[in-house]
């Protein structure tokens, strides 16, 4: 039996649009011969829908939109569709919703099962929509059984996870009804199908295929997985579908940070052996330009405003702007002070020409005049300080927002992830924007990017990658000045913000002073107003700021 | 036998203050000649600790705590204490922490009661981080049995709500072993007890007390609620605790927005009725200046910013402002374009005058004019405005930070849950600040609790409060030249927002043209990008913008 895996990027409430994608994607299977076509989890809503889940107009949508996928199996006849979606639960107690996959064929929904796990961690709140399946049966299309799962069901595997989240394995209790039900499995090849919406984080495609396999040769079954594609606000879902053979090798794989649509023959034997992934940088890349182009896209926009100091970390978002969105599509804004050196001007000037972008300069000196002469009668004789330092950002953002108010481009925020920890950013300056590109990269990773991005030419000048970073709000700064170089910083946050350690255990497992380390905590914990005002930030970690790290801000923690 | 309800103000993460706290009052409560006293839910941590939970250290020090205030009731001999706490999970599968109540006395933890149902809607998380208890029992202090429930654990009675959201009733549960065990229970009064983290919303105080009530009759029980009391973030806890008696009757209730020690004797008969509770203006009025308060206070700051146009918000806001943290505390800033009236400058100034506040004024001309100079060579030949109206609040935004940078005040937002939710306020400009005080105020309720600031006498200069609402961002502009009068709005944004419902049932049940709905509700999609960089709002309605609607933002919703 030939089986198509549709790896598609919906649109979260776009039904006519995600249900015209999936039909495409259909008529595109039946065209290569398969029976059956397998879309991802919600592939008719999109994924994650968030508290759209609440509006019964939108369940109502999503299960007219089935009720036209169905036609259209009425009328082809094959392939069948095999499909994620919403439904109105049927219990009187609980959650009123379900998360199911759906079987169509022959003009009707043949089979429906609901998603068994739940995940509720990170960012993932599915508890708070959906009531829980806790029935499960084997389907079968043209003759051939299949075990369904959807996502999180395949993720509780105890032979690879040294602590299981739920006290139920989905994918052991479908193997267990294979085993009993031999009128209708004898001689068949298990066959586990499994629907994802599974977010990227650097690894994950990875670690995700590794599960995978370990469940493929624990089952002896082919195990078949779709994963959703593209960007929706914060997340990007990276695609990677694969389809991995009993003996755990892989049997075919989709592209990574694209849709696809391939297909797996259960008869045949052997499929040629998928690539290696991307290594980390290039999977970054990926996945950071993606996100960027889907969330312009979806917002309805195609232009962008990135502002340009002549650093690096505006570089690196300019170049991953260029290739998401086009060089016609980027305008560079350089906004110096009297405190921006003559380099980093001429840096952000080459920048643009080797990106091919338009560039504009708007010098802010005369503003930032201004304003100390408005605020002189409150701020004589005090002496400069933070305050003034924060004006000049909050200028450039102001312009950024006023050219973005004029001419409906989109501004791109700058920030990394360890300026974001530390709260070495300005709220309302720097941080201004619609979306934090870099805001889930650490500094030692925004020059590995970087020199990624030069790998074959000078695109970031190299003068931007080796001078000495610095915000340039008073004369001769250094970001060293206030922070530990970025080589013993980095190592710190990514303890502290990603894996929750403490002071005492960061200090023992990289050798630093534990008062450094309490230092740096300190920066992280006094910051936290600024990043719950932040733009969305592109995640790319385990832990990224934003949905999946809820921390309150009027609190006492000791570090 | 006598029990003390302590409705205590804890800070997040602030054991040692909050184990001082419960001390103190455990001390008061056994001066009163209580033999038990008991604190809200969480009280050692907290609450809501949020992903604070995810930290082992953070459990580690609350169950720390708990081993010293054990070792208190061993000193003291009485009263024992009931508190809630976190606690590490026992099972090895699933969550690592529980919610729990523990019974000190002696010296040492007598019975630990696991919170059974954990919420998950809303601004609730609580299956992101507890494992919900499966076993309850009674347990019994001084020879009286006592039934021991954890806040959502009495919110699914089936007698009240007409939908249960779960399948169990943890108070039905312990009300059935009650009548099992006789040989405890026989001829003793029947005691449920509730503790607590139940948060504010316009109305809510009176909703749960009549649940209570309804539970109190239907078990022919004693129903003592101690709630938490203070403000956490965007959430107001209004305390309001309660004991009903088995005839529905109120025996005794706590003070609302303040914390109170009260105390309740089981052998006594009729206690005095407790009062009315505020109506809903004064309610309102009591939730926002508290949550202002311990906001500022829990941040560690004492002084505030408000940025004064003469309107009717930023009014509302010195008010409230100077109620929760002293006239002394308030600076108020009038910032002046070419588009302000002369008498909203006055206006202003008046209201400083009549809350007793220092009035600075920064006119905004100059810099406004620079900022048109400098973006004159991409600006020219375009037409005055939405980037022009918007430089506007983005100047006073920049410069109300400026004064918060140098004199270590915080900026009160002064944006209504009207242009919240319509998108009439610009990110970064009249949204800056720390946190939006009546953000979750539509527009008619702004101007009842200005009526009710003015009870007494003109505190809100009545020009303030008699004007047509206008931005002055350009001539003669008027809130109406963009939006429906109040009157028509706040009633089509109440629907939409708090109650999801559809564009028809609004026209429907507001007697409105469905396109005049229509266009309301684009607003409101087209503007969730702005919501998601607000400033924390203050909770006072069911549904508040914030941590409890979580909207996607790069998606197609058709409205």
């Amino acid at each position: 039996m030939k089986i198509a895996l549709a790896q598609i990027n919906p649109t979260v409430g776009d039904f006519a649009g995600n249900t015209k994608k999936i039909l495409e994607y259909a008529a595109s299977a039946g065209d290569m011969g398969a029976g059956l076509v397998v879309f991802p989890e919600l592939a008719v809503c999109g994924y994650p829908p968030a508290d759209l889940l609440e509006k019964a107009v939108f369940i109502a949508r999503a299960e007219q939109a089935v009720v036209e996928l169905a036609g259209w199996t009425a009328v082809r006849g094959r392939p069948a569709i095999l499909c994620g979606t919403v439904m109105a639960a049927v219990s009187k107690v609980g959650k009123q919703v379900r998360n199911v996959a759906v079987l169509l064929a022959e003009g009707k929904v043949n089979f429906v099962q609901q998603k068994m796990l739940l995940p509720f961690y990170d960012v993932f709140d599915e508890q708070r929509y959906f009531e829980a399946g806790t029935e499960q049966t084997l389907t079968c299309v043209d003759g051939q059984p299949l075990a369904i799962t959807i996502c999180e069901d395949a993720w509780n595997d105890k032979g690879f996870w040294p602590r299981q989240m739920y006290s139920v394995d989905p994918v052991e209790g479908l193997m267990s009804q294979w085993e009993k039900r031999k009128t209708d499995t004898a001689g068949k090849q298990r066959i586990i199908l499994n629907i994802s919406a599974s977010p990227y984080w650097q690894g994950k495609p990875h670690v995700r295929q590794s599960m995978l396999a370990a469940i493929a040769v624990r089952h002896g079954a082919y195990v078949a997985m779709v994963n959703q594609v593209g960007g929706n606000d914060s997340l990007v879902f990276d695609g990677s579908s694969v389809v991995i053979r009993p003996d755990g090798g892989v049997a075919v794989r989709a592209a990574s940070f694209a849709e696809d649509l391939v297909v797996f023959d259960t008869e045949d034997g052997e499929v040629a052996a998928a690539d290696a992934f991307a290594d980390g940088v290039e999977e970054l890349w990926g996945a950071l330009v993606l996100g960027t182009r889907d969330y312009v896209r979806k917002c309805g926009f195609s232009k962008v405003l990135v502002g340009l100091s002549g650093g690096i970390d505006s570089a690196l978002v300019a170049a991953i702007a260029v290739e998401a969105l086009g060089a016609e599509n980027v305008v560079g804004v350089g906004m110096p002070t009297e405190y921006s050196s003559l380099g980093s001007i001429e840096d952000a000037r080459k920048l643009a020409k080797n990106l091919g972008v338009r560039f504009e300069l708007l010098p802010i000196h005369d503003v930032f005049a201004q304003f100390q002469h408005v605020l002189q009668p409150l701020f004589s004789g005090t002496s400069f300080g933070l305050a003034e330092e924060n004006l000049q950002p909050r200028i450039r953002g102001t312009l950024l927002m006023a050219l973005s108010n004029k001419f409906g481009a989109l501004v791109l925020t700058t920030g990394n992830k360890s300026e974001m920890s530390t709260g070495y950013c300005t709220l309302y300056g720097d941080m201004v924007g619609a979306l934090a590109v870099i805001g889930d990269v650490m500094k030692m990773r925004v020059y590995a990017l970087s020199r990624y991005v030069n790998r074959v030419k000078e695109i970031i000048p190299w003068a931007t990658i080796e001078k000495p970073p610095s915000a340039e709000l008073r004369p001769e700064q250094r970001d060293t000045d206030s922070l530990p170089p970025y080589e013993v910083l980095d190592p710190i946050l990514e303890a502290y913000v990603e894996r929750y350690c403490s002071a005492e255990q960061i200090a023992e497992e990289q050798g630093v002073d534990v008062r450094l380390v309490k230092s740096v905590l300190e920066l992280v914990e006094r910051s936290e107003y600024k990043r719950q005002q932040a733009a969305p930030v592109l995640k790319v970690t385990r832990k990224s700021f934003g949905m999946g790290r809820r921390f309150p801000i009027a609190v006492k923690v000791q570090v």
